[in-house]
């Protein structure tokens, strides 16, 4: 866990430095829309979604100039959807990482406007020739995040959260809602890592069954998080969804079967990964922080 | 005129009919986003931009498949923007060409949603083999929309004009707002006619400077309008701008003036298009649309 935990901090440190380099401050008005997307976009978590991408890409012997660009565009999105998300008109929520989420920070209008800029940057850096030579390679990028990121998957799957809060959903439906919700960018992530790369497509469909199992499993430990807090302390409730009647895994399957379920799939994740060998190990730690982490 | 009304009349309805099928009606929650997204960029208005993009890429005999794929995409990043504008963290506007805007019709969260997701499908038509077999033009069409509607672009000018409605601007000043605002896209669908029709450098930089002549003039036509309502009733005292000490063309250069810097921009912007001959007679058809334009 000590090498993994030094991995995914290094390629957080690398991504930081490209999102700074990406949104270089301005004067003026203009200044103030790329001061929220830095507000919304630095200064981040742990970046896992650009790690499983750069990590998968290091496999193929990407160079780290053209992974960290399209790790780049995957966080953009994962923040713009944040951004988004934490407005009073969706989840009304002040504080993102213990900072004033970007509405608080700025207001509506400039978060809205944050969120919709980061959005497009980020298909303005895959289709960039220096993220690849290869143009098919950049369209498949773009095409493929597009996907993961639009109607059929994460803006989506919240459409559903918000209707799913006034229902209670079965287990098919509570996946399914996962799938689109955080499971789509979690997927494009791994599988982008492959095509950067420039890997097989069965190296690439291998990626995508791992970012799938890796995606549920992730979603299974959010649920037991937000119900008990961090793993080792099950039992203590901590956490808002249940007040809200909201189905979750921990709700439909209790918290040892949900917990025995994540397990589950982080082992059938790292089998998806045998092709690969020990180049394999960053990944399989990543299915490893995910199950252990602590929030 | 009439020649011209029938041509963009005739492309409108294919832009409208290919929009329908990239939206096909979902069930469920999903549903709902599909059908904020649909009443946000059906029953559109004439639809400019793809106009200017198809007839463009029509001087190069590009096929109308693959122009009208483009134009679906610039005309998504348009409504798109258009239903972020409307919320009431932005413009609170309740009407939308007469019917009720998307938040209205749905509600807050379900039309930033809607504007997400129909930003995201425009990269994804872009970057799918069937809007071009090169993947290169592909790419090129996909930074260039990116660079258009991002935070140099149209945000960034929405940002501005946010602003501009608390201080005043001198002429450099509107004009810069302007040509971000709404010039940026305007820009960007004349140049990406002559990308996908794979018309010359030289070609796609006359297309380029004949739409940011015409952007410009769009703007003034608009402030005209907005000030006296259509153009043979000058005096005609009918809009906001002016009550809300926000500075426009009309108030910086007076009606007379404005009107004549319209109709220099209008000849300059079709003298761009001398080098295409009769071919470009459909652009400057809506050159001359956008000067007469009542609404």
């Amino acid at each position: 866990m000590r090498d993994f935990d030094t991995t995914i901090r290094e390629t957080a440190g690398l991504i930081e430095t490209a999102l700074d380099q990406f949104l270089p401050r301005r004067s003026g008005p203009l200044g103030r829309v790329v001061d929220a997307m830095r507000h919304g976009a630095l200064d981040g978590g742990k970046r896992l979604r650009p790690f499983l991408l750069i990590a998968a890409a290091d496999m193929f012997d990407c160079p780290r100039t053209r992974s960290v660009r399209a790790g780049c565009a995957i966080e953009m999105i994962h923040c713009y959807s944040l951004i988004h998300d934490d407005l009073p008109a969706m989840d009304d929520s002040d504080l993102r990482r213990g900072r004033p989420s970007v509405h608080k920070a700025f207001d509506d209008a400039t978060a809205i406007l944050a969120g919709d800029a980061l959005l497009t940057e980020a298909f303005e850096i895959l289709a960039h020739r220096d993220t690849h030579p290869n143009a098919e390679v950049r369209c498949r990028l773009a095409l493929e995040l597009a996907r993961g990121a639009g109607k059929d998957g994460m803006v989506g799957g919240q459409m559903i959260d918000i209707y799913a809060e006034q229902k209670s959903f079965d287990l098919a439906g509570i996946e399914e809602l996962q799938r689109l919700k955080t499971g789509a960018l979690i997927r494009f992530s791994a599988m982008a890592g492959g095509v950067i790369g420039e890997g097989s497509e069965a190296d690439i469909a291998a990626l995508t069954s791992y970012a799938e199992d890796l995606g549920l499993a992730f979603q299974i430990v959010d649920d037991l998080l937000d119900a008990f807090g961090a793993a080792e302390e099950l039992g203590k409730p901590v956490g808002q969804d249940a007040d809200m009647d909201k189905a979750t895994f921990v709700k439909l399957l209790g918290a040892e079967g949900a917990r025995d379920q994540a397990r589950r799939l982080i082992e059938e994740c790292k089998a998806h990964l045998d092709r690969f060998g020990p180049r394999a190990e960053p990944l399989k730690g990543a299915a490893d922080f995910v199950f252990n982490r602590k929030n």
